[in-house]
């Protein structure tokens, strides 16, 4: 592997995925300096403390310049905005890179503001929890995950390998996915799960609450996740969301009609294939 | 509390949740013997090596004979049957539990069944987990488990204390609900979530597999519970089941209609709530 260094790595949002960066790339030394980005002071102030970064500013502008790897961390639905405040202070040769759950929208939004001699490759750690904010943030959190890196026909070979290298150095797994595919396939495996999580919780009656056990908690646990995060994810993922609800709808029909039926064997069949499918998952 | 011990506590069925419960038992030193009755030797053998029994037998006549305590926990659909063989070798004053995770279908199997002079009053312990037999079982999964003691119109105050406090114990806490308000409840709680999960297993397409994570997994983990469980479940609390189900299909519609019309302050307000409501669960 090529000697992976940086001057200056800037994290723009130095909640749960960017302190979580930052203290995982400090440890792993990969730059002389990490700076964070913020629009609250106490947060990076926080985020300082803990050791995620070297120093921080409120501006954009300020945080860009020098960097030659700048992270997005962020909501989705701020990247235009921050992007556009940064660009002009961008030096040619930076990496931009992000850790957004949707990719097509990212895309859309950051490849417009790429200034010439810089570089986008979108990536989407599979890593964070229900938790967030600096206080959940720990240095393995990308230690042993999956970082989706997702190409596209404009992208240069050599960037590619230099974003999946990044990650590698974290400890993460990366593998390539075009915005299209990857958004496609999260809608089933993260997007829906959360949706069902959500309205699990709300269709519980108070009386019922009471009554939960580690089955309830464990299957609803990431309803408890950052709604403005989730709102974004929603909104970016719409049609692709919409359409795993759809597959997962067709599923409950399914079942609900052999349930109605008191159709014995067809619900045994329907709950041995999904106790296959589950156990093979991560084999 | 009244001195509590039983002379011989005779337990059918030792998988996960009986063979648990034998080892709890003589941790506690509740009785002066634990008999096991099953159908597979090789089970009750592997029941007797790791502790949970002092001895066995493959006849219910036989193991039921001697005991103040009988607790069923083998599936509920075989309690009828079980207990049938079970009965005339009964003494009088033997107190009847059970296991079972519903409950209007074993008052239904097994109120009959119980001679003269014997009492039966209904368990559940919402404990256990995916994983199943007596290879899983352990002291402590009742510690700390809520126990759900059904009492109906015919038990008396001396019984139904002696059963709670057998459960208490185990480091058990203790609840009275009657058969169909718990069978409405733990429709919400429990098996629903169990369906829903086997749904969203369900619904993923294999080439999605490889990318579910931490959330994904946590939802779904319920899923590779034991399917002749399950099936028993489901076609004894059928119709609690669907209208679990109906409620749910309703909020799941509500957020469809949110998500299809882009409605960003209905989404939020939605994922506000859910998290609000998942995170005061158990506080």
């Amino acid at each position: 592997m090529p000697d992976l260094h940086f001057r200056q790595i800037s994290i723009f949002g130095v909640g749960l995925l960017g302190g979580s960066l930052g203290l995982a790339v400090r440890r792993a030394g990969l730059a002389d300096s990490v700076v964070g980005v913020g629009h609250r002071e106490s947060t990076l102030l926080a985020a300082k403390d803990c050791g995620a970064i070297d120093r921080y500013t409120l501006s954009p502008a300020e945080g860009a310049a020098g960097a030659d790897l700048l992270a997005l961390a962020t909501p989705v639905g701020l990247f235009g905005e921050l992007l556009r405040a940064a660009a002009p202070a961008l030096s040619p040769g930076c990496l931009i890179t992000d850790v957004g759950s949707t990719k097509r929208a990212v895309l859309e939004a950051v490849a417009p503001l790429v200034p010439a001699g810089c570089r986008f490759v979108g990536s989407h750690p599979l890593a964070g929890s229900e938790a967030r904010g600096i206080g959940a943030a720990h240095d393995n959190l990308y230690a042993g995950a999956l970082v989706i890196i997702t190409p596209t026909p404009q992208s240069d070979e050599a960037t590619l390998a230099r974003t999946e290298q990044f990650w590698q150095a974290l400890g993460s797994r990366t593998r390539r996915l075009d915005a299209a595919t990857h958004d496609r396939l999260l809608a089933q495996t993260s997007h829906l799960p959360h949706l069902i999580a959500a309205a699990l919780v709300e269709s519980l009656s108070p009386e019922a609450a009471p009554l939960v056990a580690r089955g309830f908690l464990d299957t609803t646990r990431i309803a408890s996740g950052d709604p403005a995060m989730w709102q974004d994810i929603f909104l970016t993922n719409r049609d692709e969301l919409l359409a795993a609800l759809d597959r997962f709808q067709a599923v409950l029909a399914e079942m609900k009609s052999a349930l109605s039926a008191a159709d014995s064997a067809a619900i045994r069949k329907l709950l041995d294939q999904a106790k296959q499918s589950r156990d093979g998952l991560l084999m």
